[in-house]
């Protein structure tokens, strides 16, 4: 094999290392991938952990101990989290998107791919050492921001339906009030997709009055597995008192009914509060 | 601002270039990042080019003209390719993932993120010259590869949903016949979802007898906008007569009436013709 240089394996570590978050490489697997001996490799990592550093790229990390090695989690910088975030209020304080009902149009960013993959870096940041063992959404709109997160975490995705599905197998299906008609509702999830003492992060789109959500740590509850923590793209000011605490919203809205010159979108406090 | 060394550029691009899959950016722009000529620059993407090509990971093209640069698109080579689909045919080869009605479990590997991501790359090698502007979706199992298309592609994700909700907006509601089922459905998509005259590129889980893809291609009709592919996870092989033609499917399943033995997952016919 022809001898691989420098500056060619660190295009190489950077390229494996950040398309695999969270998996924990060992040395001696980049040793076999390029011939190196472990000294050459260890000083490249020293490198890019440099770079990583400089260029607000994330963080590449050495973990000791007998499944030690080194991993990489993506970050975004306190600053550059303030910021596009408030770009994102900025982006959505418009009159137009408010319809009828006091509701607000959202779709188009819960699915463009580098907003959402930002927003997932954003909330993983939160819950690295919560160490969940897989994310939790529920079906429909909060699943791509729920899958970026899995992806920043290195997890899996797991996505609860609105009723049970033939091709879903045996499910556990639980009833829980939505919040802000008050209906009962049905969540399904399929019994062979989580596995009892476990832990879940929950990350959904938005928060009313929290109905869902809490028919979402109910649903876990009947699995025996822990929710370690909740988050959302897009938290409502009213009601006050939701039927969950100590959610992590990115966004705060408010509208007077369905006024559209009352809307209001504003960053989160714990986000404002990162660079103090 | 410190001397940037080659070592930390290379890892530097990598991460850039990876992380926006198609999109063009001038050498200037990299010049003013580093401060460094663009003699210097454009070396570094001639290494860069070549390491991208040895260790398959994926390729960095040089766009010429007014808007030109360099872009990086993700690409699987054919060996990888026919490795990965087989192994998941492998994995989805067993009795136990058969359910009532010839149903096959595939939930699980649909929302893994380093599995659809994989997929999201095949999908967008077959379509970066069909050059469409969306990728389009209908709710809900389709969302995460369809997601991952979108964002290999560096393209906007559209998804239709299977009722108007309040939330959307506007919409455009289509009634179309389920193919396995015969019933009427509905398919809805917000108005503000998509612009006349755009081109859509159709993914997603499952193709049976082709109803719902068939839907779709319809409500792209009452957009204005041309369909310039269609692909899919997995198609049965039975119906052989579907309602729509020329899609692109990476695996192909059979199985005769719900009698788990007789299960066959196998890749497409393209797939496996990739490296003659």
């Amino acid at each position: 094999m022809e001898r691989i240089r420098r500056n060619e394996r660190m295009a190489a570590l950077t390229k494996w290392l950040t398309e695999s978050p969270n998996h924990i490489y060992t040395l001696s697997h980049f040793c076999d991938q390029f011939g190196a001996a472990k000294s050459t490799m260890s000083e490249d990592i020293d490198i890019l952990r440099h770079v990583f550093e400089t260029f607000g790229m994330g963080k590449l990390e050495t973990v000791t101990g007998a499944a030690g090695g080194v991993r990489y989690r993506p970050c975004l910088s306190a600053d550059a989290t303030i910021a596009f975030v408030s770009d994102l209020c900025k982006e959505l304080s418009t009159t137009t998107r408010v319809l009828p009902g006091g509701f607000l149009y959202l779709s188009d960013i819960l699915s463009l791919h580098h907003l959402v993959s930002k927003m997932g870096i954003i909330i993983a940041q939160q819950f690295y050492d919560a160490e969940p063992d897989f994310v939790l959404t529920m079906e429909t709109k909060g699943i791509p921001v729920a899958l970026m997160t899995s992806q920043a975490m290195g997890l899996p995705l797991v996505i609860a339906r609105r009723s049970s599905k033939v091709y879903e197998g045996s499910a556990v299906n639980i009833n829980y009030v939505s919040g802000s008609s008050g209906h009962i509702e049905t969540m399904s999830l399929s019994r062979r997709a989580v596995a009892s003492g476990q832990r879940a992060l929950i990350v959904d789109d938005f928060l009313k009055a929290g109905g869902t959500a809490k028919g979402m740590v109910d649903l876990m509850h009947e699995f025996n597995v822990e929710v370690v923590g909740t988050a959302f793209v897009m938290s409502t000011e009213k009601p006050v008192e939701k039927r969950i605490h100590g959610e992590k919203s990115l966004m705060i809205m408010d509208v007077d009914g369905d006024n559209p010159e009352t809307l209001s979108v504003r960053p989160s406090e714990w986000i404002l509060e990162m660079n103090q």
